[in-house]
């Protein structure tokens, strides 16, 4: 990849923010580049975006360090904790070991929120960070520390939504 | 596809319009769904996701309507008028034919505001739009015509931006 690796952050309550790592995953995949999502909060096991990993062999691999259930902000779980951490040491090993040229922490922001990860171990692991690996970090409720550390923010804001209409998420479009 | 297709819009000044809604063609590629992406005013062949596109074959086909050079806001060539109004009739081939579960109009919204496409072409276009096609337009200065007719709308709003730290768009993210 050309120069430095970038840290970019996709926040905000709107849509497109996990959708967008994927596109810059599938058009880095054009290019030949390698990219690692690792999913917090996440464990379900039929989102289409698992299936399309399949896909884009051997460019983009997806992890899950999360459970299939809901989980309460600020009363987390022990197991849920150590799903979490799972993401945050595999995440150091895609640093060290060099493999990908994109590292997606996607929700991370919300992993924060929700109290699975602390600040200070987000802040370590984003220091990891090799110089030429592209950091991107998804999840509204992005704290201060994290947009301090990165170099491109967007919020994804919604201004409206069919949900409002009552149409739940559908299979190949929102999952 | 679950349920009938709906109109998104993916408009502002952030990043992430084009690169949200490859992703969701990645994602329902997943799902076996088939994409077409239209690209209004862009002519460039080694785009990321040109490439991308042979990767997903044949679940993503991407068609350009548009020259490689710069178009002058207002004042619009013939031959920029012509090419996005390809644009235009292959999107309505799209509707007709059927082949596509989801239609991408990249840029539309540029498109019109720069006066290569009416607003009443555009109209015209999306009342064409099947009821089971999930119909995806993006680009900033969305107009409140194309707000009005979508069920959902969000806009990437940039907080922090490095190309005002000097850095230049990079094959394989930006582009």
């Amino acid at each position: 990849m050309e120069g430095p690796g970038l840290i970019q952050v996709y926040t905000g309550g709107g849509k497109g923010k996990t959708t967008a790592s994927l596109g810059l995953a599938l058009r880095a995949a054009g290019h030949g580049y390698k990219t690692i999502m690792i999913q917090f909060m996440k464990g379900k096991i039929d989102y289409g975006e698992l299936k399309a990993q399949k896909l884009l062999e051997p460019y983009l691999k997806i992890v899950q360090a999360g459970g299939p259930h809901f989980i309460k902000r600020g009363s987390p779980s022990k197991q849920d904790i150590k799903m979490a951490n799972e993401g945050v040491e595999e995440a150091k090993r895609a640093f060290k070991e060099g493999n990908y040229n994109i590292v997606i922490l996607d929700e991370l922001n919300v992993a924060i929120d929700f109290g699975l990860i602390t600040m200070d171990q987000a802040i370590e692991l984003i220091q990891q960070k090799p110089q030429h690996v592209e950091l991107i970090i998804t999840g509204r409720y992005a704290k201060q520390e994290i947009i301090d550390r990165a170099d491109l923010v967007t919020e994804m804001k919604e201004i409206k939504h069919y949900y409002q209409k009552g149409i739940q998420a559908r299979d190949g479009i929102e999952k």
